[in-house]
């Protein structure tokens, strides 16, 4: 048999954000194969019909799918969208009772279907149901993770780029920690180009990202996620596209770097708990977490994210 | 001035069709830059933003937008999926009077913000507004159309793929008439590769498309629609690709041949009835509307659609 | 193992054509891994090292290579572009011996290194090696071809499609039969869009294809290789597209119909030639090879160009 | 008139860097009508040709050229690769005195033809070219500029993405001053995703890149070029795909931060002198050469640079 068979994208849950994911990854042809995966048949049956027919004007990706789960057997990468989704005035923790119950009642299934699958969160809370993943399956160190903070980062570079004037794949800034209230930028390493954020300034020679532009940046970044709530009820599309990149960098063996979120053993007296780092990304999931450096108050919000953290999967472990 | 600045296109809609459309352009990088527009404020805004997150991990297009119509002027292509949406149960044509009237308020002033602008019209029924749309604007031939059956086409197209087992690239057909319930496929002139579709045969020499076969493929795809909506309440994903596609062919002059929905003057005897036929689309919108050939029953079938959305014009004209 | 280890597809030559062909497909990522092979080693190394400077401004493909042939182990599709080249004033089939000697030397043991590849011979005489192939190599049915009358056909689509005034890929015209001095244009199945080419007009009804014109197109494509080879020595870039092309049809397990040259057994009375034809490619190499009508002239060209195939592979056989 | 008529490029030189810059180009749609100019006729026709016949497998791009200049009239952007090339053994510099009288004769005729145009310099010994451009031309600032040390910054993010085993998109280094001996990578603010190059270990904790590392590396940019000469008589391939790179941030205003080489006004105390620095680059070439920080080794090797130029410069002024 060869290996030319096309690659097999699971994208579980038919909701906003799990076919905007599979739109992304059709348009983008992440993967030879797209099949979507939900419970609800009518809508599920629905929103694969509405994606097929958009296919003749894409590239080589197909899609299929239903609500019977042996649809996704043989995947290559299954990513679980599925869960109650975020309220209007809820956090995201308040989130984690209902889908942490969602998610122990479906992935040994979806695992045991397809054992050699990478497997990738992006239903909330992320980083608690991944640490609940790694507890109930058994799956080798990195075959699991959570998108993490790689919207976050991309909601700080689009920030930071239109303030410089500069295209988005020019800035270089991360946001690490929870995928929630407790993340917070990296500053100390966030360059564009390769000019610290610190010394950018615009044409004039006015420094463009003092100490409270960047208190502002935070918080726009931290509560994007309320805003758009609040205005269409729902976020799907960047997360659709962050995902399809995450599934990108594991199907072709990027070895991207990219701040998903991975349990930690041992990461700077961190255990057990999972939060957003800047991880290589490639064939079998996250290769490696990358040790960075923080400054004083970077490594303090760290431990303070991890702490958060912590008490939340406590509830839930 | 050099000419190098990027091309600007609007969508006008911010509801699932309009923000799909969106989507899918900045995926493809269907133009430099896309403007969202709404009257709903927190709607529109929460859209945009939405999209400008994903846009670190697209091509260089970038999205803003908002409620004020100014945000559009000097726009190449101007989309307009702004209207009703098609209800459970409803004809297309039973949306035609509000949507009429939106047109007719909002077009003049988009018109006069872009005077140079291609316009496609996407919201339903498309044929009926883009007769309408000639009738109140001052606009060159071919510079405003629909989308017509380029779904509808697409629809057929991923039908017979599935069925032949090729790449729906490879499949050749094409829907004609009114994009609604009249239309039909031409199915003289469908081919897989350059084999006639009536001559095509599996493996073992059977014949895969006799003529109920043939019925049955129609009758998938002029409900298609109706099976989606109610699914999931609405179309968007493949409508969206497909006015993506469209604008492509125009901002990059491509002349691709595809079956738009535009006003005829003396085609085959209709005159001042938009429906969709294969059509050159390019530089300036329809670049020509091409004479293709009919079998007896496809004639009939054209004159009936045709007949029928004249039955509709005349009803908002 | 995951199956997502990135696909590998190997180029054997490192001259004009295969790095060409390598580029395409390092820019298109038509594979992840792309390995480049040549027994002149400070040849390979050389476009090696260039090829991958170009790299970081491409997608995830990787290139690698030299003239170690352990290199190509495990390939999953192999791309044969060595051979001596056509000289000015010499016919395809003149290059013959030389070629076929080389095929005999190297084939088994790309073949013993990648037994599950998909082999394409781009080297000319195209057909007669592929012919050659086959007899030398045990492998299933379709997994080994040539590139066939793929560039040829592409030569006539854009030689179309300039004089029509569309896109070349809205013209559908096949190149069949050798891919040297006795192929022809399938012009019965010839279309622009859905038209046949026949009824073509330009916007104010003339007949733009007649017959004299078709001669002169025909006339065009078979010569365009010799015309090239005069000006610049060899053809290099439009080999190396249509040869990305056919990889990423198989890799992708697109399905599409491309006209590839294998072997036929019992095709309208040919056995044991290999020319082109219309053919399903995707994974496993040639799906199927589709019966096409072919109007009496052109039954008569594909049995005259069969002929001139049979009497070059008995000098060779 | 609309703007939506096609982008248009005009590659002077038909050479193998000129045909290959054409190649990658089409391929990647970097702009929708490529014209190839040159003034040897048959060598020109038949690369445009070659190149043609290629397209019909990629997107909207269309090539055409010829011998005669009017064929450039109107462009947006011009490169130009004409020249004598670098011969083993060669010092960039030594082709310096043919290369200007060249650009003396053409770029005037070029100027007057495209007005509007950026114009970007890929001859050799291109940093040179570029402070003789501005003086016999009047173009604004920042329309005329030389891809620099794209290439060679691309060479070393491929040899340290290599060694890291990261994507090379991962990679963020710089080259900087003379395209040519005296360049230097900017390794102070050399990062992988954002570690700082001399932090990054690899798994198991050792410092990949000390100082003795650094060195093999910059000596292996620096002499790459006359690497692949020895081998293949000719870089090529890199420099063709760093070249429609180049041209993409232009047409499609990307203001993407990449190391071209434009004439510099009081820079550090470095002035009329073109040498390459980050620069952003977008609608009308360079927008803002950046002030980047140097060590006081970088700032010293900067200024030997400069003075290198210098020299050579008052050699052909």
């Amino acid at each position: 048999m060869t290996l030319t068979r096309g690659t097999k994208l699971t994208v579980v849950g038919a909701g906003s954000v799990g076919s905007s994911l599979a739109y992304a990854a059709l348009i983008r042809n992440s993967a030879r194969e797209v099949v979507l995966y939900d419970i609800a048949t009518a809508k599920v049956e629905a929103e694969v019909l509405d994606l097929a027919h958009g296919t003749p004007f894409a590239g080589p990706s197909s899609i299929s799918g239903g609500s019977d789960i042996d649809l996704t057997a043989d995947s290559d990468v299954v990513v679980i969208t599925a869960g109650a989704k975020q309220q209007p005035g809820q956090t995201r923790l308040e989130l984690a009772g209902v889908n942490v119950r969602i998610l122990e009642a479906m992935l040994p299934q979806l695992v045991a279907l397809s054992p050699n699958a990478v497997f990738i969160l992006v239903t909330n809370p992320c980083d608690v149901l991944t640490a609940v993943a790694e507890r109930i399956t058994d799956l080798p160190k990195g075959r699991i993770f959570s998108s993490g903070t790689v919207l976050d980062s991309a909601r700080l570079r689009w920030l930071v780029a239109e303030a410089a004037g500069v295209a988005p794949q020019s800035v270089h800034t991360l946001i690490v920690g929870e995928h929630g209230d407790t993340e917070f930028p990296l500053w100390s390493a966030a360059t564009i180009g390769q000019t610290p954020l610190s010394a950018w300034t615009d044409a004039d020679g006015t420094a463009l990202f003092p100490r409270e532009r960047l208190e502002t940046l935070t918080h726009d970044v931290v509560n994007a996620a309320y805003k758009i709530i609040e205005g269409k009820g729902a976020t799907n599309y960047a997360i659709g596209l962050s995902g399809a990149r995450i599934v990108e960098a594991v199907l072709r063996d990027e070895r991207s770097i990219l701040p998903v979120s991975s349990v930690l053993h041992g990461y700077r007296g961190i255990d057990g708990v999972a939060l957003s780092l800047p991880s290589i990304v490639g064939a079998g999931g996250v290769q490696r977490v990358l040790d960075v450096a923080f400054d004083a108050r970077e490594e303090e919000l760290l431990h303070h994210s991890a702490e958060a953290l912590r008490r939340s999967i406590e509830l839930f472990a």
